[in-house]
């Protein structure tokens, strides 16, 4: 924890026993032609505890990915943690961090993005009840969340809740794969979903990194296929907000999906298999997960077909940005 | 016109003396991102009158274009009316066409896509007199007018009005650049712009082609590039109708506007002194009008410069869709 502090030399010392729990929403991101672009926040929460302690750093983990990760300063929670608490100009001498996880890992519903803005609102809500002034504001949030993910919007999701459009200003994006390093500016706004949109995730037992999945991307793509994606990434919006209708010409996409189904082929069959069926599915993030942006039901027998297959389906409410609780 | 129409052979024919009056609004498109995908109706009208004769095509025409092209059957106004006839299942015998054209032509304010929408609003006044179950509705205007010009910004925002996002389903798309044949299915949703949001166009005295600088564009591009557009044109949505203070960022582009740069130097330099200037400016479709769409006066100083510049600058009302008058 030393290390990590110590290029925070002018920071405030915080006082022990100041306590936050902040709660944060999953999301999915891509939404189909939305690469890096569009995402939305999911209601299945992690919830996040942190506490100023004499010295030290405790970190306990309940739920998903309980066991796997180290317990210490290189916890994502316990980094974003810091990283809020630098940005705001505070340290603590010691954290107790305790994290009550929902949402599955590695399977493209931004548990990752979650974990950093949960540790971020987390100290922000430390920062708060010492220095109300120095709060971090959302644009700070969506900056140093999707920072720790190099794009936007998963991390925008969760901050924001909603629907979520999100850029990036790259300062050196000499590389044809978007992506970034710290250097990046990240942006984002808020769209508020139609009311008759719901949200149904299909989950497969297997998982998958992005950071794998990503290579998989073609280095270049037809000038067609970057247009078509345009054309439906800016109808997606329409869709999303005022005309769910249209969801399903809005959901189409060129850019990731068909170029990534060999290393997830449940998925893709599923997205396949939904979208033959009526019902807007894209692949959530990297996946392996589905997610359908629907008006109305899934048929039960695609329903009961998916379990029989080892997907678990949830039908989950389109979630508000993390909170303190 | 025989051959126009022999096609239609159970047209009904129309009564001598049918007359309907069309005015068309002007547009612009690509807006920045939306290569294909964004356009916006501008308050500069042509007016195309119809009125059945007993025998033969009489066109007149007034103001932009009067002298430079044929009148006779291959004239798109004429072409636009009997298409709109003939889906409509009606025929002439002989028709008068009068156009007033205000609209100047190939400087990328859409004058094609207007007289194409312009005949058929026209041929729909007609239709709408004589077998008023069979008016095209805007959706088949949509997709009939697009057709004329193998992409649908244009067209579809002098159809609905107001701004467009439009998308096109091809039945063949195996070149790497975006356009159609008649094959291709056109659709499009209107967009209800900021009533902050100004648009001035600069107009030099220059011509383009877009089928010329349609050439210019690359066949591949890289996958972050086609990202950026995605960011961005979702982007655009938001800012046209909610947030049009991120206009700036929104109309940010890297499919179109730098690669047809060489073609159309004065416009690319104008583009950048608006956007140096803080004014979300943009190639109006192919060129070599530039668009701002814009919360705040352009400069006045640049105002004077671009009239020294042989630039003629208008500020435009956003419109609303033709209409018979």
């Amino acid at each position: 924890m030393t290390d990590l502090m110590s290029h925070e030399e002018m920071a405030t010392v915080l006082p022990d026993g100041l306590t936050a729990t902040a709660e944060v929403p999953a999301s999915s991101a891509n939404l189909g032609p939305g690469f890096d672009s569009l995402g939305i926040a999911l209601g299945l929460n992690d919830t996040i505890g942190v506490t100023t302690a004499p010295a030290g750093l405790e970190i306990t983990v309940e739920g998903a990915g309980a066991g796997e990760v180290p317990l210490d300063d290189s916890h994502l929670v316990a980094q974003a943690v810091f990283r809020g608490l630098g940005a705001a100009g505070v340290t603590p001498k010691g954290l107790r961090i305790t994290c009550k996880n929902t949402i599955p890992h590695s399977r493209g519903l931004g548990s990752s993005a979650s974990a950093a803005v949960g540790g971020l609102v987390a100290a922000n809500g430390l920062v708060a009840q010492f220095a109300p002034d120095r709060v971090l504001s959302n644009d700070q949030l969506v900056q140093l969340a999707s920072a720790f993910e190099g794009h936007p919007d998963n991390a925008s999701a969760s901050v924001l809740g909603g629907a979520v459009v999100s850029w990036t200003q790259a300062a050196d994006d000499t590389s044809p794969i978007a992506g970034c390093s710290a250097e990046c500016s990240y942006f984002a706004t808020r769209l508020e979903v139609h009311p008759d949109i719901r949200a149904v995730v299909l989950v497969p037992e297997t998982r998958s990194s992005t950071s794998q999945t990503r290579g998989i991307l073609p280095t270049h793509v037809t000038h067609r296929d970057a247009v078509f994606n345009v054309s439906r990434a800016a109808l997606a919006v329409v869709a999303l907000t005022t005309r769910p209708e249209l969801l399903l010409a809005a959901t189409e996409d060129r850019l990731h999906q068909a170029q990534r189904a060999p290393a997830i082929p449940l998925t893709a069959r599923w997205v396949s298999l939904l979208r033959g069926a009526g019902i807007p599915a894209t692949v959530s993030g990297a996946g392996p997960a589905v997610l359908a942006l629907t008006v109305r039901d899934i048929p039960a027998a695609l329903v009961r077909r998916a379990d029989a297959e080892g997907l678990s389906v949830h039908e989950l409410t389109i979630a508000d940005g993390a909170r303190l609780i």
